[in-house]
């Protein structure tokens, strides 16, 4: 079959690789059909992960079929093949200490192992582990499944780690630091809560312009004087600060950033990927009532955002902003897209 | 093997039965050191329980050593054959809607199984399926594994359904309606969180003793005067009602003492199991801000109990009255005794 | 000044009153601009309520302009004279153990008293107690004064009684029977946290077609074959039943109903005044792991109202159907009208 | 009356004041019996503390018996002249949208003012404002008032800014940096949800001894090699790591030190009071599904505490090592003691 492979820094390439085949009853082979490129795919390929070792197939996002199904995920009897399905980015054993308190992003034997530790989903068939509880089973003809892949990573993610840690509620004041995919995830998931004032920050113009489309209540251009960045943010809450402060960039700039627009009994959010550590002003905020958190997406909220997504509540379609591309060109498209689809 | 079956209403029978064998690669076959009589058992024998059918092994609590291990169960690393381990009431699969939303109860593979749709534990082996989730590794020369047994189904019982639906909390004022072995449960379980009031009510006055030896602040016997019951009751909360009301019987008397005790802002924990419909008084309570709750054990504590346990932090031997009987003497036992140890 | 007053059993008269006067310096003295009929004010006029005796000025509901403002109530610096304020339908204390844990239904010495056991505001002035925690701002200019009166009583009740009780969440299945002024409270108030399915039940179709026309997903008219209107209910569930169940009626039929339509896990969360005890049928519940909730208004989400309100995120326009009347007109609307505003 | 005051940086003294008189009606006068030193009060006398201006009365805890009372403060009925009161170090005005929200730190005409915008309790009589939601009724000879004043503000600190903010629970691996006053008040506070483990680690032997003998499960001595201190630490909870840390210090170092030890999934609650920025080591944490919470005490949990104080469930008489002393002695006190109590 073919795979995108990494296969050196910088250089991503497409091969051929043999069939993968069932390792244990719990199993599944999944015949793609669409996947897509995350950001953290970039950093693979920029050497920044060290799991991820030289030769191997990236990819953590995808829709396909089922091809091949173990015994024991079968005998569950909610998977069979042929069947459709969304390919979860957490691999959970649903057993392990983790597992159970729902934080299936640290599982004993999964979590994040798909185009990290084992191969992933940007080639032709794909094995999945533990496939009764990380793949969901999909309405092939009722959805778009294109749009579905938006739901292996990039919307629980948001979720998760953006809306939920950021306790996103009906009345709150919501700003987002970084309008890439997964900012852009924070804010479609935060409309789910209905807050007062959605803000979203960045630096590029037509980001800025797509979040208006989407629902951003306003939207600030944090180029130029950052004194005046900050005070025009917190005039919009009329100088309390923001409940829910997101950080979705990954840098020690835009997390400072977060810490002057909390409010007292605020969160700050981390969403960002980091790769130095930061100051944290605790001088100032030692007596705010504020929490900082961090999460690697658990994907416990699948199955609720595909409830909403089969209910045709949950719009993601102007998340996937190119079209649909040959596996063939995805390697080519490698440094210059993120979240797109593309079918296999 | 021997094993202990419901044979008719009525009728518990000692009998000869052939090994149980794997029948999924994530089942365990677990030789029993210890198992007990619950209350639901008695339930069964009287005919009530319709699921359960005449030939059933009785039995969903338990201790014992993997005797086998399906080869999906032993992959996940966490168990091995010749592990002591504790057998869970509550079979999960861990992958289904209500496993994924810590609701095993209603695991639509699992859920009550043992000794009510397959055989159970009052035996001398016992097959246990998705054993990856549904059984617990004891470090054996640590631990009583006599004890061990409460961890199965009582314990986590009184935790779940009777002290966190009751939001026992520090400070909290709670009542218990029914010291039996659940009932008691409820009230070990509610001293974790440090109540401020802690009162037991029944109508025998040797386990209202046990209840003040075990740690109840303050026993009251419901026999005599209803309304002489209540005021007595009351007087303790200084007329405010209790914040925690568990109904641990499951009549309607006892439901309706409970409406009677809860303060504004209360719960009535149901954990008894009814046989019948009972009044609900919503002309006293619509504006009274209380919750009603019922629940069927979902053993997702359990991890949590275990971890009190080893610590050595919950002392469970005065649970376990009875001496320990050879298997031969258990069936004797069935009608008289509850939550007993039984070394097998 | 001109008020309405509680007559008789069944008489409600326009009448002339002295102005109401400070009677502690935490009081404000407020003029009318418009208040509304509840339906409780139709329970009291029918003789129901026992702490409403004859000659007392109805009504809960209200915004005006502050008149007259204690001395206590002024030196907190939130409240001037002049101020345009929205009056809760629940007048707190703020200090006393119910409201310092949010319950500000039961304040001791607050609560519902307004057109209860005070004077209320079906008149051109009224006296509120514990005016700095029991008025809340408004900039007149801004909002519509009529659609806020709407936050008065109607939109909390909805919100805590029925969605919060309920647990609405992003994914949840809703159904609200009862599609009266608090039914419809019900269902813009789920709005706001994004059910997946958002079903409401009435007897009567105009009101369904209001329900529909302000955002419920599916109405269903609960006339006819009663075993017909639960199988249709369950099918828009796959048979699983429904997560938040609200009852806005308050009848013994109607709680029946909520009974056999909710899910394992689920909320029966009650609103409906009830006059008479219910069958709770514990023989089926006891192990669905569900809860009864019942709960008056505490109007602690006021504040959290107007903010959605105030950045125009919350259409309450539709809710007051009726155009608005001057004061004499109001009584003899009574018997007729719930929820509509009038111009004092 | 005398008072002990900040004069000047480093200068404590024993002055002569008028008394203090009722300035609104909702203020009382108080008759000090006991106060307390806390270590802020060492902050104020170092300079630290910018607020804190010379001449400023210092102390925010005492017990003592209502002089005066304003007639709001009256009207409520709960408290009266002559009564014995507990003095909460937080002021709180119960009407504000921060006291609205449980958040009283940030009482917008209150929070932590006595002894530091206004004049403190270490003096023969203080004014309190906002009596009705800042005091709390005790029944004086039933209690112990010299323990009473643990109450003010170490208990509510500890438990809300170290315990519940670290999510303290039954089962939970806690770890207490500092056994200071506020140290050993978290881990009194700890007990109270029965964790399975409870370390308490400082460079002081005598303390960590105190510590042993109020319940700490294990203590370690903080001094000599860093990372055989974490590798010790770690070993006690098997390598995971702690699901609550606490830091109880305030200085950099410490706060470094949490972040080594606090398990996937858990939090470090910061109480320490710091005056520097920290290193957050987001590039090892922001996948480890950490929280990191800041808090001022917002004295929300005083009526809890003082109902498990009042029930004799709550044992603070070792955490006033010193005997009393007169007021005359206490300034003398200053630099050296910390959490004693005086009679005034």
């Amino acid at each position: 079959m073919k795979a995108l492979i990494y296969k050196d820094k910088n250089t991503v390439t497409l091969t051929d690789r043999p069939l993968p085949t069932l390792q244990s009853p719990t199993d599944a082979i999944i015949k793609l059909s669409h996947t897509a490129i995350c950001g953290t795919d970039l950093h693979i390929i920029k050497g920044d992960v060290a799991t991820a070792t030289p030769g191997r197939v990236l990819g953590h996002e995808g829709v396909g079929v089922i091809h091949e199904l173990g015994a024991s995920a079968e005998s569950e009897g909610r998977l069979s093949k042929g069947d459709t399905v969304l390919i979860s980015c957490i691999t959970a054993c649903g057993a392990c200490p983790f597992c159970r308190k729902e934080m299936s992003s640290h599982c004993v034997s999964g979590g994040w192992i798909l185009g990290n530790t084992i191969d992933g989903t940007q080639a032709e068939y794909v094995r999945i582990p533990h496939a009764a509880s990380s793949l969901y089973k999909l309405p092939p003809g009722k959805v778009s499944l294109r749009d579905a892949v938006m739901l292996s990573d990039a919307l629980p993610t948001g979720l998760e780690c953006g809306t939920m840690n950021g306790k996103v509620a009906p009345g709150s004041t919501v700003v987002i630091i970084g309008a890439g995919a997964v900012g852009m995830s924070v804010m479609l998931t935060s409309m789910l809560y209905s807050p007062a004032l959605l803000v979203v920050v960045d630096l590029d113009e037509t980001r800025l312009a797509m979040a208006r489309e989407l629902g951003a209540h306003e939207t600030v251009n944090s180029g130029g004087d950052k004194g005046q960045v900050v005070e025009r943010l917190m005039k919009m809450t009329d100088g309390l600060g923001f409940d829910a402060v997101v950080e979705a960039v990954g840098i020690p700039g835009t997390f400072e950033l977060c810490q002057e627009l909390v409010a007292a009994g605020g969160v700050v959010a981390n969403v960002g990927v980091h790769g130095t550590k930061v100051d944290l002003h605790l001088e100032r905020l030692w007596d705010r009532n504020i929490s900082i958190t961090t999460r690697l997406v658990d994907a416990t909220t699948t199955p609720m955002l595909l409830k909403l997504f089969q209910a045709g509540r949950l719009d993601m379609s102007k998340l996937t902003t190119h079209r649909e591309y040959p596996l063939q060109i995805l390697h080519s498209c490698f440094p210059y897209l993120r979240l797109d689809c593309y079918p296999i």
